[in-house]
């Protein structure tokens, strides 16, 4: 895998910035969650925390990587409690039910980021390609399968029968491929990305379903 | 403890073989709780998965035993995954309750291996007599927990009044026994193991109650 | 950080048996919550156990700090093992409400007792000071949300709407302030505890709510 400095830096840079976007977003999916159960504040803050969170964290955690990317960047805490005030002035309870179809669009996003990106991340580790792969998976979807545990709901990724984490697996087996064919870290996440993101999109412009296993 | 090339080999190969089987016993119970709750094809593999590594992955972790035993061993995640492939192909859903009674005897076998089992591993890592007990413990109960957890059920292992988690650490106590008495890992995991299955059997044949606190 | 050999063996000690007097509190409110529930003796004393131990364990976790507390000075266990069966001895079903009533008391020294020690201990792993707060607030908080989780209700710290997680928050910043200002471990963390614990005593008899967002 050739690397030269700059691109190390713009894959580290790139990828904090990125995750920083997809934590965002995942936050404020755990701050809708929150409001529809009419949690305090300190309620809404928390579950946010573990939406955004919790998926790279527990994928640190399983991979042994220390510190965790927010412990390294505190800037990403920063952010994300500054866009939690911000939405929670800015949003009217009105507008939870057109919030959260807007937020489909950065939870795309941060899908395939996390995903990609936690998929590299694990590669760089060591990981074997499937560890690798389920890594990703891990980093896209725990954040959210843990807000919906803590507000007492069967995680949506879990049966809402539409291709999400699935699609995570895919992305993740490109990114596999990718390096393998000896791309660079930041374009195979790129791609990888990319690729999560569009069929994500299509997913939710055609109304993909999962096949329900019926016997 | 005395300990030739080949128990250990032994040790290492037997135990990941029972490992295996112990996670296919526990994976099958999380694709039945999923199938009875309509999860999709994702949720019921990501549900099984968790029943089945979840245990040996928090007892990993608290050990800060790395890498996973599913990470080492790759072919647990593939067995698993074809396994499960598999139960879907073959089980009917209108035979979901007979398979549930049926299950209870592969998960006997899993409680029994993975208690004793991880108690060892505990008592390896030089972890103090009780821990090792608790680590068994949780190594056999945890899975099944977090199975519940995330589809929204109480824990089986913690209100349904059978002796289940009791079992695994009186059977972590026989094992903690042995080797202070200087029995070989092997013989003290295969002896616990069959302690715990023994008389999980009984509890089920004879209906065993636990004491319900009543005040 | 002028520190002697006893100020180092006080607060090593002394916090441990501060440590132990809130896991005893955090497990009798565990005990409480599944007895309300009808678990069985197992099902109680694991509730109890992720009450009392779930919080530091996670901190321990994210610090990657080993051996846990738990392994280390085994007698927490011990002592939340005898004091289970000692409450379960005693304290009478009927009693449950009252018992109730009267656990916000210790479970107020818990919280102060957890949230200061959690930030000291994470200062003294060197993270930086927002990430030492937060590990305060999980060690004090999250062995009530396992607990929450596990018996399948909200997590009270999360929509009781009352001040309890944003104390720990507050008090973690009061320890935080008095180590730059050069105070020694115990004497940040005897104030840090002294504060919170007086003001969610003050919370408890005024009433306070946090605010509760509006839109």
């Amino acid at each position: 895998m050739p690397q030269t400095q700059i691109a190390e830096w713009l894959v580290q840079n790139g990828t904090i910035a990125l995750e920083i976007l997809g934590s965002l977003a995942f936050a404020l999916s755990g701050l809708l969650e929150a409001a529809r159960k009419r949690f305090d504040i300190v309620g809404m803050v928390m579950v946010a925390a573990l939406a955004a969170f919790g998926g790279g964290t527990l994928r640190d955690i399983l991979l042994d990587r220390r510190p965790f990317f927010w412990v390294q960047n505190e800037i990403a805490i920063w952010v994300t409690l500054i866009g939690c005030v911000l939405i929670l002035t800015f949003v009217r309870r009105a507008h939870l039910e057109v919030t959260e179809r807007l937020m489909q669009w950065p939870d795309a996003l941060g899908l395939g980021v996390f995903a990609a990106g936690g998929t590299q991340i694990a590669l760089n580790s060591n990981a074997p390609m499937l560890i690798a792969v389920v890594m990703g998976v891990i980093t896209a979807v725990f954040g959210g399968v843990l807000r919906d545990v803590v507000v007492n709901e069967i995680p949506r990724a879990f049966n809402d029968h539409q291709p999400y984490a699935v699609l995570a697996f895919l992305g993740g087996w490109v990114v596999v491929g990718l390096n393998a064919l000896g791309f660079e870290d930041w374009s195979a996440v790129a791609i990888g990305s990319t690729v999560i993101i569009g069929l994500r999109i299509l997913a939710m412009l055609r109304g993909w379903r999962l096949r329900v296993w019926k016997a």
